[in-house]
């Protein structure tokens, strides 16, 4: 194994995606999100090995998305309970969520986003904070921060000289 | 293998996963938005194996993410163009860059999503595309739409009995 390069080890959506662990964990939070916090619940819902939930929930508690809470003494039992970093991962999931009702649902859509009080679906799209204009390909760019290793700068500054009209995210 | 439930099949956000296809695949993604486009670029910028790359690559390319575009003749060389699908991928990575800078930079970001225009810095929120508002787990709901199965409204209704006061995205 060759080391990692900055591009693996510095970018926040690589790191996000390493925390994260994998395909199983996202769909594991997805769960919790609509209710979900037990073994078995999980396990029904995914039809997922027993083994394989086990090391996903260590892993999702262990990197703080989930805090384990016992719910029952003997046996002993756990639930998981998101955390705040767990519940601040809802963007990912709603972009997910939007991006396979857009592309993969050609003939319609099994599940929509809707509106809590009302029920009206809901689009979602990623906007600035701020001023809240569309955040796009276009008129984003990454630039380094203030962590930033020589090996980033570097990183960003050919990928900059390599394409300076082709912006984007991720480092 | 039991076969997979109405939750993997018919959810937006686990059948974007599986579009995908994995770790990989997003970072992949991720430098195509930096305006790489070949084979040399991708394996020099990841770190990652040639047999691992072209596999993504082809996974990306047959899902419809990429178009092969061939750039040299003896020997005959391709290059990989982001389609519409491809470029609408966008907000997943946007999502995962903020979830990563706000929860693995304790010391401070690497890298800064900024405006192309002035760089100045931009706060990545999802927000519903008509009125703007920013969407949570608890402004949210999942609800059945036109193609669900028998299957999924069972399961859209036993979240709900479940646990009526805990909304959420993902099927």
């Amino acid at each position: 194994m060759q080391p990692k390069s900055a591009s693996v080890t510095e970018c926040p959506a690589a790191r996000a995606l390493e925390t994260v662990g994998e395909w199983w964990s996202i769909l594991i939070l997805r769960d919790a999100f609509q209710g979900m916090t037990r073994f078995d619940e999980f396990e029904a819902s995914l039809g997922i090995a027993p083994n394989i939930l086990s090391r996903r929930l260590s892993h999702l508690t262990t990197a703080g998305m989930f805090s384990r809470r016992r719910y029952h003494d003997r046996p002993a039992r756990y639930e998981y309970v998101l955390t705040p970093k767990g519940r601040d991962f809802f963007p990912v999931l709603v972009a997910l969520f939007g991006w396979g009702n857009r592309h993969l649902a050609p003939k319609g859509e099994s599940i929509v986003l809707a509106s809590r009080s009302d029920r009206h679906p809901l689009t979602p799209i990623v906007v600035d904070a701020v001023d809240l204009h569309p955040l796009t390909p276009a008129n984003t760019v990454v630039v380094a921060g203030p962590r930033a290793s020589r090996g980033m700068r570097h990183r960003l500054a050919s990928l900059k000289a390599m394409n300076p009209d082709m912006p984007l995210p991720g480092g």
